[in-house]
């Protein structure tokens, strides 16, 4: 029985998986970038190294027997040449290529015929142009891979801003797609975990709540029509089996009126699944060690008529919510999560949840407990 | 604030104790017999020695901020110069003193008036007369601190079976209390957790079905009329409150029709409150940390309707379970915890547990994956 798992990259994904390995008897081993991430500081078997060094990927994948991921940043062409060599690597390297490219995935995505907002590839200004005149000001600039300046996403208003955005980004050598700004009226995410045996699971839709573009509150189950919920659930449940997921699949959805536009994907367990380690019959960071290592799937039923979590970002004053953990814990029923990493003004350093019998009751629960932690300038954290 | 907690051994309770830290940020250290023990094979710091060994245990000691513990067999005397030398030990040494000595148990918690088993210290056969003479054969004697050749209660039938038991004790230098044998209509244990500033938080009784002496299933209620468990709570605050608990405390009555008696006390996590990790709004992992460290005790509801654990013992065929944790996991939605040590036939090397709207169906649940992980020899594993 295969039970060592290796991941590269050692976040706060790594460390929640980490924490799900433990009653199930694998082993976890690290490549860290640095022994002081969240996931190393928890582990004995830590590799510190850079995940693009082929070195050290395969001194990972010869101590374990199948190699996961807590990112995506990590050469598709270095992880082939691992499955050349005989190790097992999930998600796929063509996934973990896809996920790398928004242009790839719109293009199969779009080509299968999941709705999507309107997109194209943008060489030039008069490709912004071409959206822009369907959809009018601002558009959406988005960089294919990674981006610059730690942006990678710019909502230009006239053609001149769009033309400087173009410019940037060409002398960063960053590819650029232009998209309509859709009119939200909010946002989903459905996690999938497929297996190597072409076993799916799905999880109950979630909403996401985004503050300046990070994620900062979620909902289980949405506050959407059930319909909805439905509709991106089957929906995500295609995209699982299209691409042949292996390991935790979560897909983003726009939600405009009674639509569904399919946003991006993430082939890993996601911000948007920390709800499910109480709230779900197994949770994401269990499922997706089950997964990789082609063992059973486990149910995904939520434990509780209602989950909210709250993510906490390092609070603007640079004081340690870390020293608030045993007074949040005196107000209440919600339940802490802590990344192990220093706090730093906007960084996500933990997560808090709450499960109840109403929505409204897990969302008082889990604001109790992360107003404390966010400290006295807890209106500046989600700025 | 105070987060780094120190446990002398690294069984299974300690392992569950790595687990409940990662969320909470607390740091453990753990003092192991061996490398290979449960606990140190998920954490990064160990230190590997006799836990009698003062040395080490001041090494442990010196570089955490609170020294607990995952078994009583420690040396009190040790445990009382490291809070000379002003280190914090939680529980106290005296109530580790307590602990490891049946005898001591029996004074305080009779003179207190808590309802026990008809007893008396067993220095001659008048003693064991003396309760024979009013409850008759068996009856039961117990050493008061470990054993011999592993075995640490005898129940002689005649009068010479009991001179050989004196005897032999007497050789191995052990001293014996003798009890009546109490017709049992069942068993319940009572856990509370107790902090340094004198709260307390109890547990919903758990009924615990032993077999050949060893703890084999928990449920959660206890299937006794409800008056019943209310009593043993209630009994068991009114012990911690007395003894000044701190940290998780558990205690074990046998039922007697409507009636509860005192068998014995841990103080620490204990067999009979696994079901909390999935059952309660508190782990008793996360409780025993909480409380030691002094934060704030958390909440001890049931978070369903009914929760059944079974344990899991090494097959007698000398097969290995974890070889069975996929199949098991296919079997249903029970979850699975591995203690990460080799099978034995007999030993202790996991447990499973199980959660459902009646106790019928938690126990369903929790037997059909139990049956996989025991193999096909399960008739002989609970014997």
């Amino acid at each position: 029985m295969t039970h060592r798992v290796g991941i590269v990259g050692a976040g706060q994904l790594a460390r929640m998986m980490a924490q799900a390995a433990i009653p199930l008897g694998i082993e976890i081993t690290v490549l860290a970038a640095s022994a002081e991430d969240g996931a190393a500081k928890v582990l004995p078997r830590v590799i510190v190294g850079d995940p693009d060094d082929p070195e050290r990927i395969r001194e990972l994948a010869g101590k374990v027997d199948v190699v996961t991921f807590d990112h995506e940043l990590v050469d598709p062409d270095l992880l082939e040449s691992l499955v050349e060599a005989g190790h097992a690597v999930y998600p796929t390297p063509s996934t973990m290529r896809l996920a790398q490219n928004k242009r790839l995935q719109r293009e199969l995505l779009t080509s299968a015929g999941f709705p999507a907002p309107a997109w194209r590839s943008a060489r030039s200004i008069e490709d912004v142009l071409a959206i822009e005149e369907l959809h009018g000001w601002p558009v959406v600039l988005k960089a294919v891979r990674g981006g610059y300046d730690g942006r990678g996403v710019w909502m230009p208003e006239t053609p001149d801003d769009a033309q400087d955005v173009l410019k940037t980004a060409s002398q960063h050598g960053i590819e650029l797609l232009v998209e309509e700004l859709v009119e939200l009226s909010g946002e989903i995410a459905v996690l999938v975990a497929g297996s190597p045996t072409g076993d799916y699971a799905v999880y109950p839709a979630t909403e996401t709540v985004q503050r300046n573009g990070i994620c900062h509150e979620l909902y289980a189950p949405a506050r959407f029509p059930p319909s909805i919920s439905r509709k991106t659930e089957a929906m995500a449940l295609e995209i699982a089996r299209l691409l042949g997921a292996v390991g935790m699949l979560a897909i983003e959805f726009f939600v405009v009126d009674d639509d569904v536009l399919v946003n991006e994907l993430a082939p890993r367990p996601h911000n948007s699944g920390h709800w499910t380690i109480e709230g779900s019959g197994t949770s994401q960071f269990e499922q997706h060690l089950r997964a990789v290592l082609g063992w059973p799937l486990g149910p995904t039923a939520m434990r509780h008529p209602a989950v909210v979590t709250r993510n906490l970002l390092g609070p603007a004053d640079g004081s340690d919510p870390f020293l608030r953990i045993p007074e949040a814990l005196a107000r209440g029923d919600a339940q802490v999560h802590w990344y192990g990493k220093a706090s730093r003004p906007g960084r996500k350093i933990g997560h808090i949840t709450a499960y109840a019998n109403t929505i409204e009751d897990a969302n008082l629960a889990a604001e109790r407990g992360w107003s404390v932690l966010a400290g006295s300038t807890r209106e500046e954290v989600g700025k």
